[in-house]
C-alpha cells in the first residue's frame, strides 16, 4: 500500500491529540517565528534554491506554522530540501506570468517551488482584480506549495477576498471506489475584515489528512469512523489496514466531498493545462526525480467592485459577530473559520513557534551539512 | 421548533427510499415533461406572474424534476403560487442588470421570482466571460430560485463552466452550535463535456435537506446518524426531536461543512448587498408577506480563455473516463457528479415525469381555480 511509504518519519514524534479537528502538541522545541523563517530560508537556499524561491518557502511554511497548521508548516522543509536535491524541483525557475484574457492570468511555475509561483500568482491576480473586479489565476507546472490558505490569506491581508485550491497526487478514493484517485484537494476562502483577522477557511475535501493515519500507526490507536478504507473499499478504523482516505461525508455523504474534490481537480488540471490528480506522480513516494506538475487555481475578488467598501465591511463584521455570538453546546463556542488559528498565532507570537523533535533533528542535520546557523531555542515543549 | 412548521404537506406522499443519497419513488402520476412545463407555466401565470417570470419558473422546475431533483422540482410550484398570492414575490418585476466592473455584474431581482433573475444573470455572465475570460454575477433582492444547479447547467449547455451558490434562511446549525444559523447553502459546479452530458455537481452544504426530516416523520423511521441536532445541540436520529440540521461532516468534521456554508453565505450576502442567512425572513414559515431578499452568486468561466478549446475538452474527457473507470465496491460503480441525474433524465424522457400524489392534487386545485388545463396522465406510479 502506498500509504505505508509516504512521509515515513515525519509523523514519528510523540503527539498529544487535543481535539480531532484541532492542533496538536508535541515534544520538541520553540523558537521565535522570525528566527525560524530565517532558518528555513537559509536551508532552502543551502539546498540550491534561488534567494526568492527560498524566501517564498520560508514565508509560507512559517506563516502556516505560526497559525498551528503544523501539517503544512515547517515540518515540510525536509521534503522540499530532498526535492531540490533530487532534481524534482528546479532551484532557480523562471516563473512566467501571462495574461490570457482581461481577467485571466496563467502562471507557469517552471517546475520551481510552488510557494514562489503562488505568491507571484496572488500578486498578479490582485492587480488584475483591481482593474476587472475579479481575476482568475491558473498556475501550472508547479510543485507542492504548502498550505493553500497561506495565499488566500495573503490576498485578504491586502484587502482582497480570495478563493483557492490545489490538486495533488492520489490519496483519497472516490465515493464507492476502492482505491485512491483524488488528492486531499483543499479549498480555501478568505475575506478581509475591517478590524481584526480575516475570515479564513482552509480545508481538505477529505475528512482527515494522511498524516493523521501515520500518527495513529505510531500511537497504536484507532482512526475515527468513516475516514479511510481498506484495500477492498470497506471502511476501516485500523490505521494499518487503511489503503486510502475517503472524501468528506463518509459512508453516506462522501459523494459530496468527492464532488468537491472533482471541482478542485478540474480547476487545477483542465484549466491550468496540467493532469488530474490520479495521473500525477506521487508527491511523497520514493521517486522524487519527476517534476510534480501540480496545478493551483485562485480567484481574487476586489470587494469594492461588488459593494461600497464600507457597506461590505459592515456586512462582514455583522456576519462574524452574529456567528461568533451563536449559542453553543456546553463547553464549546461557535467559531468563524480561522478563529482557532488566530488564537494559535497570538500564542505562538508570544511563546515561540514549536517544532517537533523529529523535524528539529532532521533540520539540524541539514543545517550542519549546509553550514547554516540554527536558531536559538527559547523553550522546550512536551506532549505529556 | 421551526422545523415543525415548514413545508408541512409536501412531504406527505408515500415515498420509497431507493438509497440515502439518491432519488425517491413515490405514489403519483407521470406526464410528459413538456406538458408539465406548460402546466407549471400556466399556473404561475395564473397566479399573476408575467409571461417571462412564469416561463422561467416552469423551465427551472421542470429541468430539476426531469433530472430527479424532485426536492427542488415541480413539487415547489405551490410554494411560488402562494408567495405570489401573498405579495411576497413581485409578479412583474423589473430585473436590472448593471455592470459594476469589467468582469462583475450585479443583478437586482426586484423581489421577483429568483428563477428569472438567475437565468438573466447567467446570460449576462456568459457575455461578460466571453470578453474577460471570467465573470462574477452577484444577484440581490431575489427570492428562492429552485435548484441552483439548474443555472450552472444552463451555462454548461452553452459551453461555459460555472460555479454557483445561494444563501437561504436558517435551518442548519453552526458546528458546535445549538440552533439554526445557515441555510442549506448549496454549491454547484458545472463543466461542459465535448460529448455527452456536462459534469454537474449540485450539493447542499448540510448532509441532508430539510425535506428528509419531514419524510422520516411521515414514515416513522429514524434519521441517519449525525445529520441533525435536538434543541440542546445534541445529535439526534429522532426526526421529531430534530431542531436543526448539521453541516456536512457530522460530529467530527462538521466544521468543514460549516466553513463551506460560511463561504456561500458571505458571497451571497456581503457581495450582493443582502443580509446573511440568519437575518433573512423564513422561506417557508407562516408569514409569506415579507420579501425574501435572497442573494445568489455565480462565476462563469470561458474555458477557451484558459486553455486551447480542444486541449481543455480532451482533459475533461480523460478525467471523466478515468473517474468512471475506477474500480468500485461490489454492486456499486464510481460515478461523476451528475451521472445519476443523466440516468434519470433518460428514464423520465422515455417514461414521463413523475409527480407525487399530494403535489398533483394541490396543482389540480390551483388549476381549477385559475382555469388552467391539466396535462394528460400517461402513467401512474407507485412506491410499493
Amino acid at each position: 500500500m502506498q500509504l505505508l511509504k509516504v512521509f515515513s518519519g515525519t509523523a514519528g514524534s510523540a503527539v498529544k491529540k487535543i481535539k480531532e479537528e484541532e492542533m496538536e502538541e508535541f515534544d520538541g522545541v520553540r523558537c521565535r517565528g522570525e528566527a525560524v523563517e530565517s532558518f528555513v530560508k537559509s536551508l532552502v537556499a543551502g539546498a540550491g534554491a534561488s534567494e526568492e524561491s527560498a524566501a517564498a518557502v520560508a514565508r509560507a511554511l512559517t506563516d502556516a506554522s505560526m497559525r498551528a497548521v503544523d501539517t503544512h508548516g515547517v515540518r515540510l522543509t525536509p521534503h522540499y530540501l530532498r526535492g531540490l536535491k533530487a532534481g524534482r524541483i528546479k532551484p532557480n525557475p523562471t516563473v512566467r506570468i501571462e495574461r490570457l484574457s482581461p481577467a485571466v492570468v496563467h502562471v507557469d511555475a517552471d517546475d520551481g517551488l510552488g510557494h514562489l509561483a503562488s505568491y507571484r500568482g496572488i500578486e498578479a491576480g490582485i492587480e488584475v482584480a483591481r482593474e476587472n473586479g475579479i481575476a482568475a489565476v491558473a498556475i501550472g507546472r508547479s510543485t507542492h506549495h504548502g498550505a493553500t490558505g497561506v495565499y488566500t490569506l495573503t490576498a485578504a491581508r491586502q484587502g482582497f477576498a480570495a478563493l483557492g485550491m490545489t490538486n495533488a497526487d492520489a490519496i483519497v478514493a472516490p465515493h464507492d471506489g476502492v482505491k485512491a484517485f483524488f488528492g486531499t484537494n483543499p479549498i480555501t476562502f478568505a475575506v478581509p475584515a475591517e478590524s481584526g483577522n480575516p475570515l479564513l477557511l482552509d480545508m481538505a475535501t477529505s475528512s482527515i489528512p494522511l498524516n493523521r493515519v501515520l500518527l495513529r500507526r505510531d500511537t497504536g490507536t484507532d482512526l475515527p469512523p468513516e475516514v479511510a478504507i481498506d484495500g477492498k473499499g470497506e471502511m476501516t478504523v485500523d490505521p494499518f489496514a487503511a489503503a486510502a482516505l475517503v472524501p468528506l461525508g463518509g459512508a453516506n455523504y462522501g459523494y459530496k466531498g468527492a464532488g468537491l474534490a472533482v471541482m478542485v481537480d478540474m480547476l487545477c488540471s483542465a484549466f491550468t493545462g496540467m493532469l488530474h490528480g490520479a495521473r500525477l506522480p506521487s508527491f511523497a513516494g520514493d521517486d522524487v526525480t519527476w517534476p510534480a506538475r501540480l496545478g493551483h487555481f485562485f480567484i481574487i475578488f476586489d470587494t469594492g467592485a461588488f459593494q461600497p467598501r464600507q457597506a461590505f465591511a459592515n456586512r462582514v463584521a455583522e456576519f462574524l459577530a452574529d456567528l461568533r455570538g451563536q449559542p453553543a453546546r456546553p463547553g464549546e463556542s461557535v467559531k468563524a473559520p480561522g478563529d482557532p488559528e488566530w488564537a494559535a498565532l497570538a500564542e505562538r507570537t508570544a511563546n515561540g513557534l514549536p517544532i517537533d523533535a523529529a523535524t528539529w533533528k532532521t533540520l539540524g542535520e541539514f543545517a550542519q551539512s549546509y553550514g547554516c546557523a540554527v536558531p536559538d531555542v527559547i523553550a522546550t515543549t512536551s506532549a505529556h
